[in-house]
């Protein structure tokens, strides 16, 4: 739906909305079983649910596109994928609330591990503990590069976040990443003229980097990519009326939330917490975003069975959510990733709505066989939010 | 997916793609044993292959339209067929590797019979054989027409191609077939100002072709239509980093795929020698186009039991078929050409992708009805070729 047309049409009520977004949701049957994660986890919870949803499969971006966390998200937000884009040092800088003003350039960091050719041996540096990333940072906090403000910042693991501030800075800048191991971090380029400054301050700065970390056993390198300027998305509350709340843990959804115009809400203490702080807000918002990271967690790894686990402990709240009383409840994967792919995928992924107004189907399971055959179909995800709007009683007639 | 899209996420692979479209495959039940021709036809290979695969129906281009086969055809290769257009006159030549220059003007004709009112009694004039209107070809070539150097070349059966060279020649040419018998052939007009001297041309071309034609039985008479020049379509091998070779034995399949960039690999003897070709050429492709034309010709004659022979016929090629190993494997269809209507559809076409990474549905045959219920449901056929990218991984993931 067209966002100045949602604008046009919404209106106001007092009905409440939550969109539980199961990173990864969707499966790949595994040929012994011809069972996929859905089907193998024992989600008695979620198929009661399913019985009274309409269920469908969602196509995240397109036929055969496999999506990143962002556009996934974005597009279970409203927004088209393909015309809004965030830039991947945006979604982190802001993921851990930084303050990012309208000129500066942020980029997501990783530390990795040289070895003595200066090769990537480990692009991920073992995924050191938080605690060594954030000392490591401070030494980087120290580099200064004339002509512009660099900020260094932790996020998790082996993960940080470069800011640049300054004038006449562009993020037209390419990765340093490698990619893969076996090849020695890139220089970065300037894909524009108004980035080749911004391209030089960045290789300055990996120099100095690498000399400040060359003693250190795991996390002797670094790269950086997602070089993104913050963008200027029109605001969810605004668009669709809705005070907006995100329960995410981790920092990129709560980044992805933010830019869209939602209110993040801290809950570092996962399922429990999430649902306590709904219920102690539940008068101050309209709708709550809540993201469960878990079953992407184990399908990115590989790990079937600890997918299936992820699916059941989710499982094990839905009660609690669906005592929360919101008239419009949805179950939605912002992507696939098959445990058999240990990948994101582009498979379709199963979701479900559940309110006073559904038509109801011959669904017995929540899962991608039975959502293949639910009232709702295959349908673009994007459509996700103007189903819940109507669900909701907050979209007005269209035309006379 | 747009192909600027395509180009900046396609990524380098070993993965082998083939893509196979039966023409005209979709059908209609007959109503005396509710049975579709693919639902009649004995297809034991090709449901066995069915059930180790996603399955749906591709919208050849767009509800209720019935494509030629151009549009059928790219739109399949992944363009989408309203905004990249081929005359027909153009597939014609570049079938028979005539070399189109940039400005030349092509048509397709038709050798017809006329009556004794001059009326069209056989707008195919019974279909003469490539020998007899080779010769009346030759007589063609000797017209001149001033201000043009005209081209005249037999193609197959009844059907030849002219090609207007010269300045200052546009294709915005009406076609001078009525369509229909009993109607004279229709004088060729101007749809734009920059075609009239062109419609001029054509129009004394033809009244000089049927002084020379006149003597004949059958052939006497011709129509022309699909005036066009050469378009220029983004091509295939640089927008999906395919090496894509094409295996079609009627010269408007070869000509599609060349315009697309394909290279054509001549096999006269069809599906054994398709199939001979390509393993003979496994390592210099990775893509490749197998086309099958017995599904169409029964179809349009309107004859049941041929069609289902076709199919048959086909599906006794399937085990070598899926011998060649490749990593995806595609039954498509360019449109449907029921035998009920004797004519090109606008039904969704049954379609089937096998590969490693299919999410299994219930599909035990491959007909209309199993593949509705498919794990692809319905789906532009534009789509398909990201979806064979995805399946062969041969697409980077979308986004942050």
């Amino acid at each position: 739906m067209d966002l100045d047309l949602a604008r046009r049409l919404s209106q106001p009520n007092t009905t409440k909305i939550i969109l539980c977004v199961l990173d990864g949701l969707g499966g790949l049957a595994r040929a012994e079983t011809l069972r996929s994660e859905l089907e193998q986890a024992q989600l008695s919870n979620l198929d009661r649910l399913a019985v009274k949803s309409e269920v469908g499969l969602t196509v995240p971006v397109g036929a055969g596109i496999t999506p990143g966390s962002g556009p996934g998200h974005l597009a279970l937000f409203g927004y088209d994928p393909y015309r809004f884009d965030i830039g991947r040092g945006v979604l982190e800088a802001t993921g851990i609330d930084f303050d990012l003003g309208p000129d500066d350039v942020a980029a997501r960091g990783n530390f990795c591990t040289l070895d003595a050719r200066g090769d990537i041996s480990d692009r991920r540096a073992g995924r050191i503990a938080t605690e060594i990333s954030s000392q490591l940072v401070q030494r980087l906090k120290t580099i200064e590069v004339e002509g512009v403000q660099l900020f260094v910042e932790p996020v998790r693991d082996h993960r940080f976040v470069l800011v640049l501030r300054g004038k006449d800075l562009g993020d037209a800048v390419t990765t340093t990443d490698p990619q893969r191991t076996g090849l020695p971090p890139l220089q970065a380029t300037a894909k524009s003229k108004e980035s080749q400054r911004t391209a030089a301050i960045v290789n300055e700065f990996v120099a100095r980097a690498h000399e400040l970390l060359k003693d250190q056993p795991q996390a002797n390198g670094l790269t950086l990519r997602g070089f993104a300027k913050y963008p200027a998305l029109p605001q969810f509350p605004d668009t669709w009326g809705l005070r907006a709340a995100a329960l995410a843990v981790y920092p990129m959804y709560r980044g992805l939330a933010k830019i869209a115009g939602m209110t993040p809400l801290a809950c570092p203490g996962g399922m429990p917490e999430q649902l306590q702080v709904i219920r102690d807000r539940w008068d101050d918002f309209d709708y709550f975003f809540v993201h469960y990271k878990k079953t992407d967690a184990a399908g990115e790894d590989g790990d079937f069975e600890r997918k299936c686990h992820a699916l059941q402990e989710f499982d094990g709240h839905v009660p609690d959510l669906m005592a929360l009383g919101a008239d419009v409840l949805m179950i939605a994967g912002d992507h696939s990733t098959p445990a058999l792919m240990a990948a994101h995928s582009w498979h379709p992924v199963p979701f479900l709505l559940h309110s006073k107004y559904i038509r109801e189907g011959n669904t017995q399971h929540f899962n991608e066989q039975e959502c293949l055959n639910g009232s709702l179909g295959i349908f673009p995800a994007v459509d996700v939010m103007p189903l819940a709007m109507a669900h909701a009683m907050r979209l007005q007639k269209y035309g006379a």
